[in-house]
């Protein structure tokens, strides 16, 4: 049987299995709506390390050596770590590999890396290469703010759209086994798309169109319609990105009802937090899938879901040289089996 | 029949093809020992661009645009475009796959990524999850340069043990096809190897003991000698960097004989060319692969090679907090079927 579904997407016939999963977040995504759900809440932003950049890998490494335990294993029996971070080479994970000893395939997907490690590390498993595979992705508020755009200390003002990154890391650990109750069906590849946006203060909207891509793109290539799934759910476009993504669904034709929703506006508090325009970050959708989404299939509040993460292809070479800052989108298919 | 082999490897049973490759390079690398193969030379440095940033991305689009052409195909034809660069955010890969509007999936693996995106394309060739897929990799000397060391403009001597980034760009173009005579057998996915290397300006020997790590693990888990390889092939370890390999090599008891290469060693004159210790930059291993091995592969001068790109995750941030460079290093074995 044809695993090649329409252009862009790909079906898993042996379904592999999500055997352990973890979050780990900072102080103020512990403090938010989801808290009830993250376990692993960090108050010290630097983690008890020297510098943000340290305490961004140890989230990373601590991610995956809490899901490998949660999985019922040890770091040694996983065969590969796939991942990345914001940070440019992708240091956290880089260094988190270093210390874990895992062999690692390093990605960068900005923030739809976590969608990309689900997607690789699934073929991967689902195609007999592996038999355990890590899914890990990080990012840092401090790291980011300082890399991206202002130096934390400068005390910038934050505009209307601009998003808070996650200060945070999840991993999911795939296995071939047959016996679990969450498994991934299906993925979708996303094309690089590009609106024009070049105000890195405005992620939502360089990345909505993007998402709205690979959303249309996956409905299609399975003849399938939003009714298949319980939920729809977004890496980090925020509530910006979300209403553009919503608009450019109903010009298409999708009825954008409130099984849309989005990582980045589930985890923080408009109302008490003063994050402006939500969450971001590609730990955003990394821990909103780890802490709360596959809790929530497992209880039994879905029975399968999309989760397309979204990322904004921002850098400071291209944006100081004129670009505009294209987004990328992939989505896997998540269910519950039993 | 298992595909895992050993510890950290991957048997190809379906032998994914090498149905088209190409290499586009700079002037310094098109006057090199390995002219009369590259078939696109670019003179001007800017390759008509306003940026070295610009020129580096057009490259890249370049190479797999005449992967494409040599393969037969469009690049609308290709199911997947996977690969990477060592800029941040990985922008020559991302801005060309904006514009060739291929399916995307960006890799970071620093110049280990060519063998990292050949290795992916693989696993999705061999296991159904694509018919084609194009793997491309790019570096310009100027813009490594100026990221990760020093302003071209300040005129800083390089040290004895410097390398030179490569300007180019490589492809190999992936397919099921069954009637090709070059394909993918095997491969094996590095683990980050850290030996405590700070100066940015000796990369070599940050790669060498990843390298090292990688080709005994792969000997191991196929159950294989060196002679059962007409060449061993590293990314660009350059001349110390491959010293130092053969002496970790002798150590552990293999016969580091003349099958033993550098894709660093091969680009440039050392007499002529005043390169120091080599090439580098992860268009090192990708034109020379795609502009030399493969027609030699061809031509019937080998039978089967080991391609070990090596990767050193060398970032500014990380060297300005202290912290050493680690490597990394994948492999992949290719051969002639006919």
């Amino acid at each position: 049987m044809s695993k090649l579904r329409g252009l862009q997407s790909i079906e898993f016939t042996k379904c592999p299995a999500i055997i352990g999963h973890e979050a780990v977040v900072g102080k103020k995504e512990g403090e938010g709506p989801l808290k009830a759900y993250f376990d692993h809440v960090v108050q010290d932003e630097l983690f008890g390390e020297k510098s943000f950049e340290y305490a961004e890998r140890k989230f990373y490494k601590t991610a995956v050596e809490l899901a490998c335990k949660n999985a019922g294993l040890h770091t040694a029996d996983i065969r590969y770590l796939l991942g990345g971070d914001l940070l440019n080479q992708i240091i956290s994970a880089g260094y988190a590999a270093r210390d874990l000893q895992i062999p690692f395939l390093g990605l960068y997907g900005a923030c739809s890396t976590m969608a990309q490690s689900l997607l690789l590390g699934s073929v991967l498993i689902d195609g007999g290469y592996a038999d355990t595979a890590a899914c890990a992705v990080s990012s840092h508020f401090a790291s980011a703010e300082r890399q991206y755009r202002f130096p934390l200390e400068l005390g910038n003002q934050r505009t209307p759209t601009a998003q808070w990154t996650i200060t945070g890391a999840g991993c999911t650990i795939l296995s071939d086994e047959k016996e679990a109750n969450l498994c991934i069906t299906g993925a979708t590849v996303g094309r690089v798309t590009d609106y024009g946006i070049t105000d890195a203060n405005n992620m939502g909207a360089a990345m909505a169109p993007a998402a709205a891509n690979t959303i249309l793109c996956h409905l299609q290539d399975f003849g399938r319609t939003v009714q298949d799934y319980d939920l729809i759910v977004t890496g980090d476009l925020g509530s910006v990105g979300l209403q553009l993504l919503k608009e450019i669904l109903t010009q298409a034709g999708i009825n954008t009802d409130s099984r849309f929703q989005d990582c980045g506006c589930m985890i923080f508090d408009p109302e008490t937090q003063d994050v402006h325009a939500g969450g971001s970050g590609c730990g955003c959708s990394a821990v909103v899938l780890n802490g709360y989404l596959l809790k929530k299939l497992k209880e039994g509040a879905y029975k399968r879901i999309l989760f397309c993460a979204t990322g904004a292809k921002l850098s400071t070479t291209s944006s100081q040289q004129g670009e505009s800052i294209p987004g990328i989108a992939h989505a896997v298919v998540i269910e519950r089996v039993k």
